[in-house]
């Protein structure tokens, strides 16, 4: 994707909260969410611009936006603006980024109709961004299935699949909750191994993990493919994802065919899609094979996604416990990565899973799997952290966790930064554990 | 639930394609679907009856259904009928049977409206009963797993957590298509056992699984579980389903997270909804477990679904092949099982679902997995039937096949039947192999 003038690193925004250094919406952002307010109880959708939300049903009604996406803007979920396709969501982020620039939208009559626009954050509700058709999470980080498999098999960590194929399953749409939406730890059949007969009882091995979460944009017929060269174009944008798993439902229950009620129970998302346009300065070239590594097959490369598909991406993880609530005290960072050490790129992703013909959809979301990365402290989820329970995190308040303890609070946070490009912040992710029921 | 006048096997319609002794579809079934015709393309609900199809929306405004139910009989998908729940189904059904009862609708002018109201099949264009949210995929024939894990684990077939869990695990909901629909040969990774890299491919080992496909009805809310006793109540009616998968590809993908492009390519489901009550004569104790099978945990357990929550339901497959089809032969009965000896009933399959909290919402689909019996011709895929290809199945003409070849046709089949009762047929699911592209 070409840099353009909205990613022009000068240009500001006359929301002056949008020019604030570590703002996670600058102009250069325009991230897309779906939202409601105490006076309009619709979904709408907005962009996210500082600590204002531009109403785009309005700014569509007051003719501010481009004919030719008008329509979508109004309506109460992302869908339709990711059927349009690329040209079209170029169109829009070009008009919003004129709309709310400082250079290119002075003070007067227009700025008058724009600023009529715009509704604070702290007065909206944020709502899923889109009706998810179908969710599929993958396991794109080699780090990730590396550690998990060292647990399980020491002395043959990788599956010899793993180099040849991204590895994914079919996740659960309707359990896809949004962000601040707490999360009940589940029940479920526990058999510890040397036990004689499971139990059904409360999740003891509560987790998090931290995806990234890519939505699909136009799609293709069922028994069609997807080059992987049209592939990036296929991606509208991508969220932070937190996919809460139960681990000792998980390994009970996962042979033969996958993980089921250990994963399907929540999966919180943030809030704002912030688009692959806006993330278009933070491409880096995709993982680096070594000289072990087997070449993908053909339909899984392509010269530009060796090149460029890879994704400089700060992922961070928080965690709050209740003790740490009352005591007052900020939420303590137990881990930071970065989205480039996967070994598939989003690309090869939504590429691979139409590879067979299986129909993508606008709306569909696409799990990255647990970034983890090759430092200890870039790993994931707490069954890495802790290495399964055996290594407890050791909190500032004194605290320990081997797992998620109820009342306890995950923050994902995400941003993509470099020198000669404006910050871009994916926002928040946040989900607090409620005791079962 | 309790047999009523619906089920009164010497009640017959005024329709006389009704009443012939092996129509699917008499007036004791009443199976709802949605189907256009060429003079209208509205996609409407329908109730078939013999070989004509009452359009509901035309009943509904005519103003010979229940209000409670009127609305939602209106829409182009079921969705809101299965979410109703089952005492509007029952009255909507009551209502049917009357309406196309003889003894209950003499000729007259009531008759003449309701005759208004119908539609032939063959005019009629059948398209997917719902839209399907969610689909999952089960596991819930011990011998179908007992014969598949022979073939990977001689030594030690069943898994040691299957007596204890309904196995299941998230399938492609976009991919569902209706009956008739022709379904490509997908392309995908294979890898013998003893090359050294896979290749990219069209699948070569392309099967078919018959199953029974269970539509959900209100559901619950998130972080609620659904009782097994009130299980049955969730669940509106049944399909045919033909969970296609590609052999090769799923041996290759399937570890560590279960099978994901093998299946994704395409599940055809049959048009009909045949409710539960309409098999409601048809109920049998569920699986009897020995002395050595473990009995369920309390969640999997209820005196009522063990008494009844078995289904006695003839479950038939055949294949056509394009030679068969050239030479004007009929298709050929390759199986013919029954959903009797699944394992775990339907309820347990859907109170295991929502146990951890999972929402189930109105037309979720629940595959009950393949449906094979204990005995050789009860096997429910080429897979077993061929035990891997090392049978081949001889076919009347002359043929042999391991797996299906382009221009296979499978049709599935199923009915209830016993004395006592009108048989209740559940129509075919049909599905042409097409050559990959």
């Amino acid at each position: 994707m070409m840099l353009n003038q909205t990613h022009d690193l000068t240009r500001r925004s006359w929301i002056e909260s949008a020019n604030v250094a570590d703002s996670d919406f600058p102009l250069q952002n325009l991230p897309y969410g779906v939202f409601r307010t105490a006076a309009d109880p619709s979904a709408l959708i907005g962009a996210a611009i500082g600590d204002r939300i531009l109403d785009l049903r309005a700014a569509a009604r007051a003719g501010l936006l481009p004919d030719a996406v008008s329509p979508a803007c109004g309506q109460p979920e992302l869908n339709a603006l990711m059927a349009l396709g690329a040209p079209a969501w170029s169109a829009l982020r070009a008009r919003l980024s004129e709309l709310l620039g400082s250079d290119t939208c002075p003070e007067g009559e227009q700025r008058a109709r724009v600023s009529a626009c715009l509704v604070p954050m702290r007065d909206a509700e944020m709502l899923l961004p889109a009706r998810i058709g179908d969710y599929t999470d993958f396991y794109a980080s080699i780090h990730h299935a590396t550690n998990v498999g060292s647990m399980l098999r020491p002395e043959n960590p990788l599956l010899p699949n793993y180099k040849w194929i991204p590895i994914g399953y079919h996740g659960r749409g309707s359990s896809i909750v949004v962000s601040g939406t707490a999360v009940r730890r589940p029940h479920g059949q526990l058999k510890p191994a040397d036990a004689p007969a499971p139990v059904f009882a409360p999740c003891k091995n509560f987790d998090y993990e931290l995806e990234l979460g890519a939505f699909v944009g136009p799609g293709n017929r069922l028994g069609e493919r997807i080059p992987l060269a049209q592939a990036a174009n296929q991606l509208f944008g991508v969220v932070l994802l937190n996919d809460w798993s139960a681990r000792d439902v998980q390994t009970w229950e996962y042979q033969p065919l996958g993980p089921f009620l250990a994963k399907n129970f929540a999966t919180t998302i943030s809030p704002w899609v912030v688009t692959m346009e806006a993330l278009a300065p933070f491409h880096v070239p995709a993982f680096k094979r070594d000289g072990a590594d087997p070449a993908p097959l053909p339909y899984l490369t392509d010269a530009t996604d060796t090149a460029r598909g890879g994704l400089n991406l700060t992922l961070e993880v928080y965690l709050l416990t209740a003790q740490m609530r009352l005591a007052g005290q900020a939420p303590h960072r137990i881990s930071r990565g970065n989205f480039q050490h996967m070994y598939w790129t989003l690309a090869q992703l939504l590429a691979h899973h139409a590879s067979n013909g299986c129909n993508l959809q606008p709306g569909d979301l696409l799990g990255s799997g647990t970034v983890s990365g090759p430092e200890r402290d870039m790993r994931g989820c707490m069954l890495e952290l802790t290495w399964r329970g055996t290594e407890p995190l050791k909190l500032p308040g004194g605290e320990e966790r081997k797992f998620l303890a109820d009342g306890d609070e995950i923050i994902l946070r995400g941003y993509a930064e470099r020198p000669g490009a404006r910050r871009i912040g994916l926002g928040e992710c946040r989900g607090t554990v409620l005791p079962a029921n």
